[in-house]
C-alpha cells in the first residue's frame, strides 16, 4: 500500500533548537530510499506503507539513542485507492486552480 | 519502544456519516489487544510500537477493502526514554493541577 | 459558525514535564466558558469559533507570560452545516456501533 | 503576536477531489496578505496570529457558502519568544545539517 504522509518531529527536553535532530531524521528518510519534501514545518514522504513507517520508528529510536528523552511527532497520513497521485500531482492540481 | 498515539481517521468519498468507519477501526486496534479510549476527536492507543502501527494499517486496508476509495489519517505520537507513562498517569497529572 | 476542535499544546524549553502548562490552558478554556474533556493527548472543545479561538490566543500569549519560550500546538478542528453534532453526539455515534 | 502555521483543510461530502476547495482557500490566505507556501500536505502560513485566524475562519465560512457540509482541518501553531524566525530560517537551520 502506497502512501503520502506528512511528518513533524518535536524532541523534547533539549532545548529550543530543533533542526538538528530534525536534520538526523531526513537522513534516515533519504537512506530509506524514500523520496521527501522539507517544508517549513515538517516533511513530505512518499512511499511504501512498511518502508515509510519503519523509517519513522527508527528515526525515534535514533533520537532516543543520541540523547533526546521525549518526542512528540505529528503525522498526516494519506492513503487512496481510486487512483495513482504523487506528491507533485498534489501540488499541481491547486496551484492549476490558483 | 512503547509508544502513546492519538488516532483520528477520516474516510473521504463515502458521504458525511463516518463513525461506521471509526467503529471499524476501532474493533481492529481492540482485536489487537491494544489499550483505546475513544473522545470526540480520535482515539487514545497505547502499546507497543509495531503493534500499534501494524493495527493502524489494517484499519486502512480494511477500510479500503470495505469501499473507502480515500483515508487521511491525522496522528500524534509520543514516545519517551526518561520514565514510564501510561495514558490515565498523563491525565491525571493534569488534573492534579486544576 | 460553531466549532468542536481538538487541541495538543506543546511547550518546548522547559524540560519534560508539561502538565503543568496544559492545565493553565484548560482554566483558560474553563474561565471562557467553552466545554472541554480531557483526554490522553489533548483536550476536546466545543464552542463558538471566536470564543474558542481567543482562548486559544490567550493559552499562547499566558504560557509565554510564564516563561514559556516555545510553544507548538496541534489542532484538529470541524465545522459542519449539514446539521447540530455535538462531542458527545460523535462518541456516541461510534459506540452504537461497536 | 507572530506565527506559523501548518494547515491541511480536509472539505468531506464532496467527492474524492479537494483541490478546488484548498485552491479556495490558497486565494483567501493571499487576499489577507499573509505568506504562504503550498506543500503536497498542506500550507505554512506566517503572520501575525489574529490575520492567520480570521483568514482560516473565512476559510471555513467560503467553503461551507460553496457548498461543502463538513470540514475537518488540521493545523500547527507555532509561536516563540526567544527569537524572530521566519519560514525560510526553519527550513535553512535544517538543510545547513544535512
Amino acid at each position: 500500500m502506497k502512501v503520502i504522509v506528512d511528518v513533524a518531529i518535536i524532541p523534547l527536553g533539549v532545548g529550543l533548537s530543533l533542526s538538528k535532530y530534525v536534520a538526523e531524521c531526513e537522513k534516515i528518510f533519504k537512506f530509506a530510499g524514500l523520496k521527501t519534501t522539507l517544508h517549513a514545518n515538517g516533511t513530505n514522504i512518499e512511499g511504501d506503507w512498511d518502508d515509510v513507517f519503519n523509517a519513522l520508528k527508527k528515526c525515534h529510536e535514533h533520537l532516543h539513542q543520541i540523547g533526546v528523552p521525549r518526542i512528540s511527532t505529528n503525522i498526516r497520513i494519506g492513503t487512496r485507492t481510486d487512483r495513482e497521485q504523487t506528491m507533485e500531482d498534489k501540488i499541481k492540481s491547486v496551484e492549476e486552480k490558483l
